[in-house]
């Protein structure tokens, strides 16, 4: 039996099929790597323990874990990392719990505006969807435009009208509507303010807001409208990165107005030469900063590795103008960095020997 | 009469009006500097003299200098490079020679949807508008996003409806049209194809729509949706920097899409350390390369000069990817580069002495 196996070894060995690598997906295109990962946020802010219940906590970590499988697993079997995105993100987008796609927010004239976009390390392509209102997972419509259309960034509802046409999955906006989402939007209105997605506090004090939990164990009234912006980088086994982000943007916004979540260089970049990126902050900062892309050109111009260039601009840049966030990236080896100058930032990542990492607060480390 | 005159120079010197320097505008800031100067471009494309009447050019060259001198004027009597930049723009988007405000193109549902942006490079701030269609001057609605809200980048109605509430002037629809426009909106229409605001086609070889005058020697059907945007960098006495760029965006443009004009990174860019830019040229690529704040990375990052930074993300990075188009920037002190991969760049520029130098094709100098 033993002499009849190595006869088969020998025999494999020398055969056309093994060679050329057939029944082999990752071979078949490029010599596959091992250190293929996928790392996600749901948002950085005032996140406290004290402001938290342990079964809501246990939610969040649930969910999570759901979203990073579920990118995990594409990536496993020889997927790429812009399905495995796209995978990962869609779970948070269905979820209530976060501040994107059926969790979204408010606007200030009662809907709900969603934005997203996506990018591909590899031909730097990319897509973006801003203000739109009726398609289920913005992170599909963001990748619609990337690879059917011949453009980065569409806009309102002729955004939700190519997402249509192209047969993505649209919701009447009821779909969007969260019970707490309205409470939580009316308290903000009857202040008559505009709410940002993330708390301006960073004394550490908790707001009332912060702890008004609506009873049930689940989303305390502003959690979702604070640190609600999800997002993923993958790397897949053909070494190539993309990231994509996805939010509902400011409870009680007004004048449509647009954060760093669909601006290709602020809220997401991708390019195979340095990194994968994708923020969650006060957008107004992010733009301005052009966050995401100068992640990459510290990377690519002053030779830094992610982790030290991911901050100097979160821990450094951003801390000095007193603009509050984090971001997670990875770079083309597969390190990973989650640096965020917030109490907490809902995270996590699944490396390729399929060990997960979760952490919320600051002090998870 | 002289000892007089020494007498009271020397109380001068000693006179807290002086050490003040109440009454000195520049002085009550800070040292003024003597290389304050402007720099404006009216888009880049397939500008061909051949294609181009002499009394056509000569209504280009003198909108330019009008643009150029608006601003120098309000610079050379001590006013901000933030003035400067909107008065400059604003008298290109009031001309129909330009595809921005007055000139802008027709969208496919025959709308004029204009975007544009603005940035100070002394206090990063920066105001963006997209998908505005009443605005007479959209440059306008984004300076008022910058000062007068929390926000950076405002969308559509919520833009217009912004831009009302601060009371900018407002236009009908009608405004915005523009026989030739309307005409140039049904040739592409019919064509039933979404004509890019630049060339494709680099050959150097004559479009026939490139030389279909209208006959009364203003505008060729197609110069207008080819090469259209404007912009402007200014420096001012103070040595503060700032950049704007103002679109109709591209001819039966569907799903409301948004260029690089509005996205501060892409389109402009201005950061007293380094440079100002306003770019112009097909505008997907310009998002995805982030070239305005990539030109600024290289200088800040690989400590190139503007133009060596410039030409880098122009001549070599943007042409690898058959992508057409240009830029104007300035760096703080007063250096200026204008490069530009397609046959012609509407430009021009006025240095501190007052001379003013304009140019349309490749071969100006």
């Amino acid at each position: 039996m033993k002499t009849l196996h190595t006869i088969l070894a020998v025999g494999l060995f020398f055969s056309p099929l093994w060679r050329e690598g057939i029944g082999n997906e990752a071979s078949a295109q490029t010599k596959p790597m091992e250190n293929f990962a996928i790392v996600i946020h749901g948002g950085a802010g005032t996140i406290l323990k004290d402001s938290m219940s342990p079964a809501l906590e246990q939610q969040y970590k649930d969910k999570l874990n759901e979203a990073l499988k579920s990118g995990y697993n594409i990536l496993a079997k020889g997927g790429t990392s812009m399905d495995a995105v796209v995978a990962a993100i869609k779970v948070m987008e269905d979820s209530p719990l976060f501040n994107a796609g059926k969790g979204a927010v408010f606007a200030n004239d009662g809907t709900n505006s969603m934005d997203a976009s996506i990018m591909d390390g590899k031909t730097i392509k990319a897509g973006a969807v801003a203000g739109v209102h009726t398609i289920r997972n913005p992170i599909e419509g963001a990748r619609a435009v990337m690879e059917k259309s011949k453009h980065v960034m569409l806009s309102g509802d002729g955004a939700d009208k190519f997402a249509k046409e192209q047969g993505l999955k649209i919701e009447d906006p009821k779909y969007f509507f969260d019970e707490k989402r309205w409470k939580q939007f009316h308290e903000i209105k009857k202040k008559d303010e505009i709410k940002l997605d993330h708390s301006s506090d960073t004394s550490g004090s908790i707001n009332p807001l912060d702890v008004e939990f609506l009873g049930d164990g689940s989303i305390p009234l502003t959690t979702g409208d604070k640190f609600g912006t999800v997002g993923c980088v993958a790397l897949d086994k053909y070494g190539n990165l993309a990231a994509g982000t996805s939010t509902g943007g400011m409870t009680n916004k007004k004048w449509d107005r647009v954060g760093d979540s669909p601006i290709i260089g602020a809220g997401t970049y991708a390019n195979n030469k340095t990194c994968g990126v994708s923020c969650t902050g006060h957008g107004e900062y992010f733009i301005r900063n052009v966050v995401a892309y100068d992640v990459a050109a510290l990377m690519e111009y002053k030779e830094l590795s992610v982790e030290q260039a991911a901050n100097e601009v979160i821990m450094k840049k951003l801390k000095a103008q007193g603009a509050e966030g984090g971001l997670i990236a990875m770079d083309a080896k597969g390190n990973i960095t989650m640096p965020f100058n917030t109490p907490g930032m809902y995270r996590g990542y699944t490396k390729q020997d399929g060990k997960t990492w979760i952490g919320i607060y600051g002090s998870d480390k």
